[in-house]
């Protein structure tokens, strides 16, 4: 089966050069990452979270970029069925397909490795926004009212249904949605959205995702996701969410979200950063009610009661959430004003180098961890951020599953209190089913040194 | 309570003088109707089908035209709270005011009840069109693509997920959805619609209600709806539908999807319609088989064996029927333009005047109408599209039920064989539940003489 | 020579009835009066003013209103060929022609002339309002900017180019403009602004043209025009301008302006107008300001020193016009909101009947015109408005050249001092080739009765 | 004097990096021709060519970028009073400043000088593609349609007026312009074409200004150019009007002229080009008829009979002419059709490096130019290009100003033949005042050695 499409928009005018650059004899890497991204968004709908499942599957799936008299067409040899209607690619993946051409060539083609490898946190950081601006992410003229939402791609039917409530009620109130893409409390929010703007009669809502090419195919874009954009790795993708973020809520999840709310904590305990402004509100429904407990205590336990009053927790009230992340941005639309900031990109955070370094979880990395109270707070939180980000690669990651395949579990060392409470709470993690998507036996990719 | 609302676009310019007829004084009976179907749309998404029960719990709610310096301005007294977030009317429901604004004002300005009641039918389709046109539903340019889809108000879950998949295949094929407004049937096809057109990126779907004042309280117009029309009666209201509609889908449904599907059968066995193209199918989920093989078996022994070819049944295939759609517009495009007749109105359909002057179902015109084969099919059709029309008004209709609390239940007299099987219908759709919304019990509001 | 076209926009949208209506056969009268409208606006750009000629000229034109699968179609029979390009009518043109199909259709469905003959002051006013809104020329949501531009068709080139700069200067405040349509002092204003707008890429510069079926041969919208209105009569037309107009300049012109003039100064002298705001300019090259004396002298000298305080006179100052004019709208708005009254429709402008009622200037009529200081000066100034009325009729519409051919002169009695004065201000108008078009002897179509 | 104006669109969007470099105090170079560019394009209008007197009668003018919420501002001290109304910079103007931040800074950005010096022709032509793709010129999804036009800016009025006439008479058939900007022949087209396109209400029409910073103060874009961009040199301008252009008009001109005929037609006479199909039309007023004979000689003499093919003389005929490239922009269409080029660049151009590597004009290049027959046409096409690229340079440029004032005129040597023949053709340009604008004594900038 061989289907041909044509990019509209920018993407149909590429030089020759570019062209060259993204066909399959010259640049094999960039290709090779073209031709995977491409797969996962067309693979949405999928009912796995296993990039190497989905990679298996499709392995004579193929891209091919040709050039044609209105710019250039993609060429998609054995293409998952689902992504078409009679024969046509539903637009919404087109557009998503379009997306991944974009933003591999733009970043392909203006930053090397190397490049990134010796960049300062100056330059890290205009790499993000570099990015996001190219992908039409950050615009003028728009008032404060993007809303990042993290949470599990593995949550009850019970979480999924106040993830809708909760969007709904944003989206009557015009506020947007940004998550990481996928399923779950990725999408709740955003069709609840869907149906508050269209009652509202907004047909500019904003459904922002957020991903990266290693997460990409086990969380593909969910097909509301209307703004995609494909950052190079989890660090640039987490400071796109908190530099475009006006309000950030956290439902229910697994580590990914520990992961995103320690990486969030960690910057806004920095004391440059006291008076930033950004609500950050942590909800779910009643039978959640416990789990937002053990976070709390697992936060407070490791990095102080300080840190508790960065965010408010609030249960089952989907309108209280909705209200309070209204009033938030307004908040935030002040502060930017007053500081002379963007309303659409938060350059006056301060983020230090340790969030923006990508960490590689290798065995050794991750080993190599330093896990203890006896450190800044924030330098804590990084360290604990990259222990859930290791757990992350080895669930659903494609390299991270071939690692944990090839040397067994990742070791997570550290002090031994907090190892015994780390250990409680990933224990929770996968008796709640937050690990993997249902219908699957979930085996740890890491051990808790506890002793 | 009390909330000010400016009519936007075209509603806000209005002269003095029909500023004055609006206001309460001068013209008690138009502003009694606008009061009511405001109300009605207002209330949306209440759980009741009964307009006399919305009508006595809002008995303190009143609307007021004010003028302003940039056009007019709704006062609201009293009105339903859920119509709000935040103290604002949500913008959907305010379209469905403006529309409710603007078909009581045009009709009322331009035909009064005198002008109609002496029109012939020539005159009567003008009407119609002229309605429809001033509401902007019929417009230039564009290609045959509305889909009327009938269907009960009260169907159970799985015939309600069943319309979602349809309406939902359709909106993928960018399709548009046409219903009589309300819930069941009538909201769950375009519920399917958006997600279809929005994976299609399709910002035009079109999500047409076609109301009437009598019903309009019973089935408001649910939150989809972009594009509302108030036509006078449920005579016109049926035209509009069979000539603005390119193609039919019948859901399960009670007495008023009978009327529906018998007015159009009366009128497409017309001889001057032999040549007419028009797809018609009617489907639902497997376990609603049982009730298309009643509707069929009571057509053929009504209307004959040539009303069957007029539709076709396809049971639990939502592609299948999404196909037959596509297909059939593009067949109905084909035709117009073979015959010369504009794409958003079908001119040439011949309507016999029975089916265009209103029928008032008192007891006395129930009681008189003329049920027996003796004569040519579309004219018992026509009356016993009149009788399935009167069991509608008995059921939901505000003037129905205080005519029914007050003389008892219509009787329905007809051949003796006819009445039999028309009772077993009814009483068919009463155990399904297809009378009145669940949680009721459900009186008669009719006998049939069957002896 | 026969071309069709396809009117688009809601006219494409006609019924039955309507196009039968249209249809040369049904109804002789309006068939010809749209035949003319639409032979005059294809004409646009002719060197002539006289309709006589044009309708001479264009005898075997013809237009045919055919139906078609997507709504009408218009068949053009010799008609002009400087309205098309490579065989196609320009789009401009095209809207023209259905400005006129629009308007004709809608004012003969809608009003019929017993109804206007027996209407009172308020409805007057509502038919005048109903005719613009129909025309989408009112439109809620704009701030007041229209300037209506009165003076001349034949005028010099040293005043026409000022003309231009005048409207240049206001184009550059996103200030819209407002003529009777034609050329000369109706064309310049709107060219130059269309150049000031396209300097502040403004997309929205409204060019508004009222005319009305008497006068449209003989003063063809401009191509520039892009919202044409065809008035019933030139009491309508006037009334148009002035409760549409939020700014009044008047340039040097004839027999029209004068007329337009004091119509103007009638109304704004009643007592009830007295707190209008309403900012007039009269303005001229410094080679006109010998103009204006006479104009000013002749107004003070027949409505005395207070009709002076309604305008002021700047000589040789765009910028200064411009300025005038901006600051003029702000205070307009401001006293609009002050009054609660519409930002696109004076509806407070107290208009007697006197102005309202259409004058039929036949001989008798003129005769009979009431010419003298010795009443209200809001009477005489209503009394002069008309004896300048029939002069324009006499000069350049149909019916009136027909009656001076076949009767002779009007006869103008009066006062005899203030028709000495009279006199003096027409040989004036004579002399400096304002009554026609240069490249024509002018002989007069009137004698003023001096002793 | 300080106004302060806030970008908009994209240009409002730059990161803490970009913005820097843009501050004057870090890259005073390229800051410098930022604030250079700005000056000529805020000066728009002014009555004289010459960039040094621009520059001096501006010498305090400067622009400051400037932090701020919503993106960045610009801070203009001291700029041309003619750019602004009531103390607001004309929208247009605007619109000109924020093209020249872009091009300035995206070049600048993009490609240092040292990769533009060592890039092969392959990446010459990506670079003039990535900045016309960065400035939004090319776009996909639009059928051929650009014609540039190219002729002097100094030509008498007859001319100036043939050219609006030529531009009308294409904007009427939907073309759209492109020139070099500034007045004469680079503004007339596009002025008639305004009026052209505003008659058949396209809204959508184009004025497309290619410029570079050395010619932008002499020629500034006049203000009806809607799309401005900035390339680096003369060289990559050129080849971004025959890449971009569907068609190519040539009105008489002077020397500039003359440089952009002959690299037209040396690229056009490579053997490789051979199938191109390129509509050009040579077109001047009747009384222009001598000036084409002269050139055609020219050109005959030096490049042969072949040339002449390549082009067709039509003189004083404007609809000859518009139909003559509304019927080879269709020919263009097919032509990428079959060869699945790109309707909005010609990638199958080819052009060698002598026309793509920057000539820079001093007195040694200027001598040591290779002009004799004895080589390729294209090849001598090429060096005469540059021998009129340096008298544009001497006449206008400030560099080139500055550098005859310093070493005298340019020698220009060569076969005696063809310098005779040179020497003719520059001292008609000269008599017929082509050279320099009106108003002021022309002192030869070169001296064609024909001895």
């Amino acid at each position: 089966m061989k289907v041909t499409i044509s990019p509209r928009g920018s993407m149909s005018l590429l030089s020759q050069l570019e062209i060259e650059r993204l066909q399959q004899s010259s640049d094999k890497q960039l290709y090779r990452l073209f031709r995977n991204c491409c797969l996962a968004v067309l693979n949405a709908g999928s009912k796995t979270d296993s990039s190497e499942e989905i990679f298996n599957k499709y392995e004579d799936f193929d891209v091919n970029v040709v050039k044609s008299e209105r710019g250039i067409q993609l060429e998609l040899i054995n293409p998952p069925a689902e992504a078409f209607v009679d024969g046509k690619l539903i637009i919404g993946m087109q557009e998503l397909v379009e997306a991944v051409l974009r933003d591999i060539l733009f970043t392909g083609e203006t930053y090397n490795s190397q490049t990134l490898d010796s960049a300062d946190t100056h330059t890290l950081t205009h790499v993000v926004f570099d990015i996001l601006r190219n992908a039409q992410i950050v615009q003028p003229n728009l008032d404060p009212n993007v809303i990042v939402c993290w949470g599990g791609h593995s949550i009850n039917e019970v979480e999924y249904k106040y993830t809708k409530e909760v969007g709904y009620q944003m989206g009557l109130r015009d506020l947007n949605i940004c998550t990481g893409c996928g399923p779950g409390a990725m999408k709740g929010p955003m069709k609840g959205a869907t149906i508050g703007h269209a009652k509202q009669r907004n047909p500019n809502g904003r459904y922002l995702g957020f991903t990266e090419p290693g997460i990409i195919a086990a969380e593909p874009p969910n097909p509301i996701v209307n703004e995609l954009v494909i950052l190079p790795d989890i660090e640039k993708r987490l400071e796109a969410f908190i530099r475009c973020g006006h309000g950030i809520v956290v439902f229910p999840g697994g580590v990914g979200t520990a992961e995103e709310l320690l990486y969030l904590l960690g910057i806004l305990m920095h004391p440059e950063n006291e008076r930033q402004v950004l609500p950050v509100v942590l909800t779910g429904p009643a039978s959640s009610a416990a789990y937002f407990d053990a976070i709390d205590d697992f936060i407070v336990a490791t990095l102080g009661e300080a840190a508790r009053e960065l965010y408010t927790i609030i249960i089952d009230d989907p309108i209280a959430v909705a209200k309070a992340m209204k009033k938030g941005v307004q908040e935030v639309k002040e502060y930017r004003r007053e500081t002379g900031d963007s309303y659409c990109f938060n350059w006056t955070l301060h983020i230090e180098e340790p969030f923006q370094r990508p960490f590689i979880p290798t065995h050794e990395n991750v080993r190599g961890l330093s896990l203890h109270r006896d450190q800044e707070p924030q330098l804590l939180a990084s360290a604990l951020r990259r222990a859930f980000s290791s757990i992350v690669a080895g669930n659903v990651k494609d390299e991270g599953i071939r690692a944990i395949r090839k040397y067994g579990p990742f070791e997570i060392h550290g002090e031994r209190d907090m190892m015994r409470k780390l250990d409680v709470l990933l224990r929770a993690f996968v008796e709640q089913g937050r690990m993997k998507l249902p219908g699957t036996v979930y085996h740890p990719c890491y051990r808790v040194i506890t002793d």
